[in-house]
């Protein structure tokens, strides 16, 4: 039961260019939008939780959270069912937030060098293989996979091209999130993989509103070295699944966020680092929310959510 | 009150490229998966109805059917509270339906030509201000118009970078939106101006699963010499808004729309094409599905579809 459910946009700027199009049927000067965030939202009747807020990573789009692909429930529902007004956004330059092609006509009309065509790049299904640690190398699989491997097509279909690496740092997707926090009052923010850091970096513009940051296999922490004060104001979770020692790749990105979460402990911060197999919950991969378990390990966080961040609230 | 919610893609095509990246990051040597089409769909409880498929138009998403730039419920929800089971499509290449950015980095690493470049555009705010018919021309407003000009900023946030001219014809969406239809058994395809002409592609290619086409403000209609046979088989509305008299873009089309269901009545069909002021509805721009009055022409769609799609199946 869905009391109120629909989608706006967060930030944005306008942009005029003089190379929106190559083709006569449409004006190549002209204003557009860009750096805006698309949120879509679900709140449940009698909402008795906290906002989430879903934060896809690298190559992917808020889809991540929906519907598996094995067609099981996604946790965009989860929560909704569990009674978090549950917000899913797509990344600034992904998906249904719009990108600017100027750029690339400009190269196509010889008005700008070959060099300043931007670095969109899409992540090969060989390569992904590796990263999202379904096994060491493609097509090799790790024992007890929980990634519904069946269903790889349908996964690979969610990946799109990622424009990221053409925008300004912090990406605009943190001030938006920043934003987004500070409107909805109260916000727990839940980031995956290259989306990991953003919750951190909006924390460190401005603290209001984000009541609690949930990092599942963060592409990074933040360094233990930094300025912590803003991550001593918030209830803290980092989480890892399985397979991460066997990473070349995330290995060293678990042991900086350790690092980070010991820290903040030792500044008197409230930040927890949970590996999944730690405390028994085996075989997860990169894409934990979509693995055989997803909803096993949904009831887990959901629980560690009502103990760390609704009870102490209270 | 939901029954059941979630998302799939619809086709896709695996496409082996050696220009996935330009960044050291990320192979550019590998697979992605192109040409499907993004899904979310939403069927209440006591689904009585048909289900209906939103397609959205140019340089869109499906966000086009949500909630409106002023901040109103969308069609995608008011046909769930009517009983329909809804279905909101990316359509390919665009939103959360993924693009190939091969020729882009092939370009940029100087393995193809400049000419090769992809022709994707945008729409600058002030030509669609005309396409849109908000005005005869930037930023002039037709009298008595009824798109919420107050909240354009949200609306152009909608709009994003446009693929299609890069895609083979007929657009894979055709076939997708094919699929979907059988898929589905009985659908009724809800299509809106650049999309137009889909619905009419697909039933074309096959008439399995198409309950019924509404054709709103397309961009074209098959022309009235072509196979009429398989648009014989299903009811079919073609709705304009207002002001298309006025526009040297939009009046053509609204003509050839009326010979082509012309032509279809006088070979038995059932084609109807309504332009709304000369039904007492005025105002509305060709966004109409976000005009202030967007519920009351939803009311008179659901009307429409109830007397000459659901009875008549009955």
């Amino acid at each position: 039961m869905i009391d109120k459910q629909g989608s706006f946009f967060i930030g944005g700027r306008d942009v005029k260019s003089e190379a929106l199009s190559t083709l006569s049927a449409y004006d190549s000067v002209g204003t557009i939008t860009v750096d805006q965030m698309y949120v879509h939202y679900q709140i449940p009747v009698d909402a008795r939780r906290l906002p989430v807020t879903l934060i896809h990573g690298c190559c992917l789009t808020g889809k991540t959270w929906e519907t598996t692909p094995d067609g099981r429930m996604g946790w965009d529902e989860y929560f909704v069912r569990k009674g978090h007004p549950t917000y899913v956004i797509d990344q600034v330059a992904r998906g249904r937030s719009a990108v600017d092609p100027s750029l690339i006509n400009s190269v196509k009309l010889a008005k700008a060098p070959i060099g300043k065509t931007p670095a969109v790049f899409s992540a090969g299904q060989e390569a992904a293989w590796a990263i999202f640690r379904f096994g060491p190398e493609y097509p090799k699989v790790f024992p007890g996979m929980q990634f519904p491997l069946e269903a790889q097509a349908e996964f690979w279909k969610q990946m799109v091209a990622d424009w990221s690496m053409t925008l300004p740092q912090p990406n605009p997707t943190v001030p938006a999130l920043s934003q987004l926090a500070i409107k909805l009052g109260a916000a727990i923010l839940i980031s995956h993989s290259q989306s990991g850091i953003y919750p951190f970096q909006a924390a460190a513009l401005d603290t209001t509103g984000i009541a609690g940051i949930v990092s599942i296999e963060p592409g990074g922490c933040p360094p233990a070295t930094s300025d912590l004060a803003p991550y001593l104001k918030m209830p803290i979770l980092v989480l890892f699944g399985d397979y991460v020692d066997l990473s070349s790749r995330w290995a060293p990105r678990l042991r900086g966020c350790r690092e980070f979460a010991e820290a903040v402990r030792k500044r008197g911060g409230r930040t927890e680092l949970v590996v999944l197999p730690e405390i028994g919950i085996k075989g997860n991969s990169h894409m934990l929310m979509q693995d055989r378990n997803s909803l096993e390990i949904a009831d887990w966080l959901y629980a560690w959510i009502d103990k760390n961040i609704e009870q102490k609230r209270q």
